[in-house]
């Protein structure tokens, strides 16, 4: 019986001042809500629509800034792995590793993080069924963990649409690990926008309440201080200022469901 | 701001006992929850998967059986119309009309309820976008009436299965109407058992408290004493006894996220 | 062994000049390609997606259109069927009946087709799966009739959009009847122009290749000669001189798949 | 106007004896139909549904066995890449680099295949649109290359089902190079079997020949003397058997549509 939790950041690491600028926001949050908060963000993003998109600081850069972050804030830190060579290293920056969506199925990168011996969330891929996550939890519990979170993030809803299977949850839950809800890329319209996807940020509350009394164990939210201004995913992130809204509001219908 | 409310019953008029049974239970929940309830049955099934399924006891001697009802329980009455020429007599008898999915695109039914006066509630269709149902409205405005629902059941999501939008439901309310959650046919498998749709009668719960959390207005869910010997729609229709517990969880969540 | 043939003509009878302007084309084709044209066009558009748009001149005076039509040129002539009711006065005018896609689970139209005698040619739902279409094919013969006629229009892809499954015309053919093809309706955005469907009328040529390529018995294609100035489904409508060819080509795959 | 033609194989190089045996069949094919053949197999299946199927000999002996092939028979072959450094050793063994569906949005990886010199055929992800695909050309355009070619596999279309949409092909073409259409794993149905894909191999040869009239300029088709003993994607392998027959029809049909 896990309390609820929040893992939540600005998508890619911009700099370290703005990550710091985040993370201060957590603290404080964390203290209003009574909610834990792990801090996310990408030291690369390797998959962007575009080749000129930004793609972050790297590996090394973005690992020491994690590192900094949960020191002076005390935050678990998390990051994304895109192959098998960056998850030693991840694992021992980190707190927490995670597999996008594309790559839920590589098997060498879900091995490579299992052995790390930190936890490893992965989205199921928006191509995925429920079900299929079935042999995702095979890959990482014979590479030795049982420290496994599985995140729905959406499914492919014909072109440039994602829609969330909210009956998913419980289903994935069923494969015994804790399903996490990713309220802001669940609004992307993948390549919405020709060169960059679009979204629809004021979605995320939405559905992140709808994923928590559907039965989801924690929340995945992208934020940003000025969306507008973000490097990626700019359209479907969340402003900071609309975190606390919808974290008191996720908080109280995680305790009314389970009560 | 109009209070949480449930439209609930057992998808065909099997027989005035059995309806009388329900309606009773209905009549102690209201007391046990303060919800209100709109008893719907339907007098035929118009669109069953195969031509020899129950279609139910016909238009007169099914609105006899409802306004019995609802004078014996004091409970509000709905049913389905399927044809223009339904619409009077259904109008006549009922406090409700509710136009099926795969009709709520058909101009001369919509004009017929809508031209009875009372509210008609329609179903998106399976293969209908929230904003298309701005010209479903706008059939019914340009009829004469004010007094529309619009309900959420689920769309297509590849053979034999439905998904529901979460999203969609504040869509639809931009267009001025309450939107209603139909808990029970979103968990339908259309044709899953050949002959018939099979179900997940156990995910209705969950997606129903989903609903309500993404801002739904009220509740549709189809209920049965007994789910396995019901004669229409066994596979997803709610048992009886899980009732009171969904919808006490959906009226609190409802107080929450407006609070 | 059945020879290709076409169904076509101008989605709504607009008037009887433009009906006779097309059939005496379609009279000419027959000579230069060998094909056999079935004349089609709607009395009535019973679910336009707004209650602005043209509907037609209506059952008499439709009927009336098309058998003249069909003493003026030979041709066979068929029509839509939307209530029970229109099914006897239909099946004395026309040579075939058409049941369009969102009414095909609807029973009591499918029984009153199917007495008239007449071949009953039944669109696949938006939302139906090519197995369902079992249950539509047994009403049909439960209700007496072995003339019968399946058709791929498309299957829901998320929000304003259709996809063929080309392998769903082989699954729908080992029902025991043909299985028509339609190339243009395939190609709409439904809803797409917010009061009206949007199409890609470009795309009809293409999809009527590759669907008798996948083994479909014959096509269906509504054409105008303007379509611009179409009253109805203008966007996906095939403008007259591109039917030539398209025939020609499918004429010729037929042929070819079946050596 | 480049001719039509293949690229066939046995998915993993099960064997060298596999691999001699299926092209030295394929070098009888090029005899009797005139078609240019592709010889592919993958040196490794880097996300295969379990983590204990089989995954092929491995880089070296893989691109050995490749290479030997090509010198024995005089066919081009290609083969799939998977991680950034595995491109450069497979740009100088084998004629044609392909990036798997799942990965073709990953930038390291299309920069690193460009890089080699070698044309790079990118197969397009299950949850991609076709329009989204000028963001793959622009990157591997970017990267120096402008030996592209795309490939049409399906497309997500609920839970463990693809489906091909035929007017995609178009699309795709616009943006200026070559479309192959995959024939085999188009029928796939993801995590179908549980901890394997099932298919619908005899769905190949339609959906084939609905591809290459629909416009593709050449298709993809993985084959087996023993479909049921592959060791691989058994339930799509299309039967060496079917193999001349499916492309005399698909080489006649590509004719036909340009005549």
């Amino acid at each position: 019986d896990q309390p609820f939790f929040v893992m939540t950041g600005p998508c890619v690491i911009e700099s370290r001042d703005l990550c710091l600028e985040i993370a201060d926001r957590l603290v404080d949050l964390r203290e209003s809500t009574g909610v834990k908060f792990i801090f996310k963000a990408s030291f690369d993003k390797a998959n962007r629509t575009s080749i000129h998109s930004f793609r972050g600081p790297g590996l090394e850069k973005g690992l020491r800034i994690l590192k900094d972050l949960r020191e002076h804030t005390g935050l678990s830190v998390m990051t994304d792995v895109h192959e098998p060579s960056q998850a030693a290293p991840c694992g021992e920056a980190v707190d927490l590793l995670q597999i996008p969506a594309f790559l839920c199925r590589q098997t060498d990168l879900l091995a490579a993080c299992a052995e790390t011996g930190k936890p490893v969330s992965v989205k199921k891929g928006q191509f995925v069924s429920p079900a299929e996550m079935a042999n995702v939890v095979g890959k990482l519990q014979e590479s030795g963990t049982k420290k496994i979170l599985l995140c729905e993030r959406g499914s492919f809803f014909g072109y440039n649409r994602l829609v969330n299977d909210m009956g998913a949850i419980a289903d994935m839950q069923s494969l015994g690990y804790p399903v996490i809800f990713d309220a802001t890329h669940s609004t992307q319209m993948p390549g919405g926008l020709g060169n960059s996807s679009a979204g629809a940020r004021e979605k995320a509350p939405i559905l992140a309440k709808a994923a928590v009394a559907a039965g989801a164990n924690a929340l995945f939210i992208e934020i940003h201080p000025r969306p507008d201004e973000a490097l990626c995913d700019s359209a479907c992130m969340m402003p900071l200022e609309w975190v606390e809204d919808t974290v008191k509001k996720c908080r109280d219908i995680f305790s009314l469901i389970r009560s």
